[in-house]
């Protein structure tokens, strides 16, 4: 007899933070028809009428603690600077079953808040990072495809129930996710390099180019390649403040690895040193082309 | 009576080095029936036979001496790095007809080039940059919809013949591209922000990451936002070597702009400055955002 797969299905989701990231969780669920009832919460009214007119969640709660009684999975989709906040509210209101994740950018500091903030509940807190996203916000800018074929990063601690980690799979794997395990700090030294580092450029290219006499015509004249490097620039400002001082050490290590290649090329150019720079400047070249054929 | 267009139209159109840019002139004005005759020069036959094979040009010749011949318009899309060389070529074979442009990223230099190496023909010599390209190169990356509604920038000099300019606007016309007038250093300032600049960055944002641990694991968990911002570290070396040097204060000026906004930032990780972080990052997101409402 062939085995039959149990139908995986959540009865009650609360997604804390109904933005780009927990309200596209919510439509990926719901279009897998793998949730019965989603709860949203967040701090606008306005945000959350949007994410019940586009029936992104089903009900809308201002206060987190009053959310998650009866919850079978709880996501906090927050900021990670909110974390804390949000966990110290919800910890005295979990009901025993409920499984809480997480969907922050780092994974040491909110596995931190969570030993502190979940206490007894924190063996059923599954700590995880989809790697996914855009520079827009917001529950209007969440879509159900959002998760297709990208990967889901959970760093489960000692004390992790294996029961927490397989529902929080597979409700990412419902989603369409490539679900890997990692090691926290490894985590955090791998987004540093490939997500931290890369907006903290963005940010300062901009404002580079925002300070000169003249931006108006300067942009005017701006072509492809501007517009991608800076597009991470239109991320939300106050999460990816967070996000940098919640992995500091992380991404400053990072930051100094990028700075000495920068200094590298800036004494290339002083010196009109022009084989030294096509020698980098091929070298980069090679290893983008390396790691575009291995993503294909 | 209405007045009619004269038909503008070139019967010799020699391209000097043919890859992205000098294929994609060519192919567009092929498409405008605003050419008869191309004549592709390169440095490898393997780029000319396949320049052929697709018909970006008519003819090809390895020596820009023996091509220039008759030639209506000369149009030198080779790396800035060797125009020098080009001009010193061509200069005693260009008959006295033939307008010659370039679509050098680069501006002062390349007029100090021709002023040196073109010698009586200066006057015909209409410096020009169109602000477009891919991270691809090679006649195969041609195609001939790269300038459409893309700006061309000529800065001509005090010397240079109004005829001439005349003639470089309408070919870039013919393209679908917006020609637009500018001084030579002021095109060389902004390029050196837009353009150059976030080259740099990309080559070293990529070398940074490469030289880690482990490169494959993290550009394996990489997202969209290193896609996008590495993209233009695709880009040919030995061409980007040669603008970095041909424009060196321009751009070492803007690297100072930009250095100095990284160490901003850096301070603020440091000292976990999360207020300070948020007002920069939101900074970048409204100046980006303004500029995008200004390019649509």
């Amino acid at each position: 007899m062939p085995r039959m797969a149990s139908r995986f299905r959540i009865n009650k989701l609360v997604v804390i933070g109904v933005g780009l990231i927990g309200g596209s969780f919510a439509l990926a669920l719901k279009r897998a028809r793998a949730v019965k009832h989603v709860v949203g919460v967040g701090r606008t009214r306005r945000n959350l009428a949007a994410a019940l007119k586009l029936k992104v969640i089903d009900e809308a709660q201002e206060h987190p603690a009053r959310a998650v009684g009866d919850a079978d999975l709880v996501l906090l989709a927050t900021p990670v600077g909110q974390m804390a906040a949000v966990m110290a509210a919800i910890a005295p209101h979990l009901p025993p079953k409920a499984v809480v994740t997480d969907a922050g950018s780092t994974k040491r500091d909110v596995i931190a808040c969570a030993r502190r903030f979940l206490g007894g509940h924190f063996p059923r807190f599954v700590p995880a990072h989809p790697i996914a996203g855009t520079e827009m916000s917001g529950a209007t800018a969440a879509f159900r495809e959002l998760y297709r074929d990208r990967y889901v990063i959970v760093t489960p601690q000692r004390e992790t129930s294996a029961g927490a980690v397989k529902l929080v799979r597979s409700a990412w794997e419902a989603c369409g996710a490539r679900v890997v395990q990692l090691d926290a700090r490894e985590h955090d030294a791998i987004l540093a390099a490939v997500s931290h580092l890369p907006h903290v450029i963005a940010f300062a290219l901009v404002n580079a180019l925002a300070r000169r006499p003249n931006p108006k015509r300067l942009f005017g004249f701006s072509g492809r390649g501007l517009r991608d490097t800076a597009r991470i620039a239109g991320s939300p400002g106050e999460m990816w403040a967070g996000i940098c001082v919640a992995n500091r050490d992380a991404l400053l290590a990072a930051l100094q690895d990028y700075e000495s290649e920068l200094e590298q090329a800036r004494a290339a150019i002083e010196n009109g040193d022009v084989e030294a720079l096509k020698l980098m400047f091929e070298q980069a070249r090679r290893a983008r082309e390396k790691w575009l054929v291995k993503k294909n």
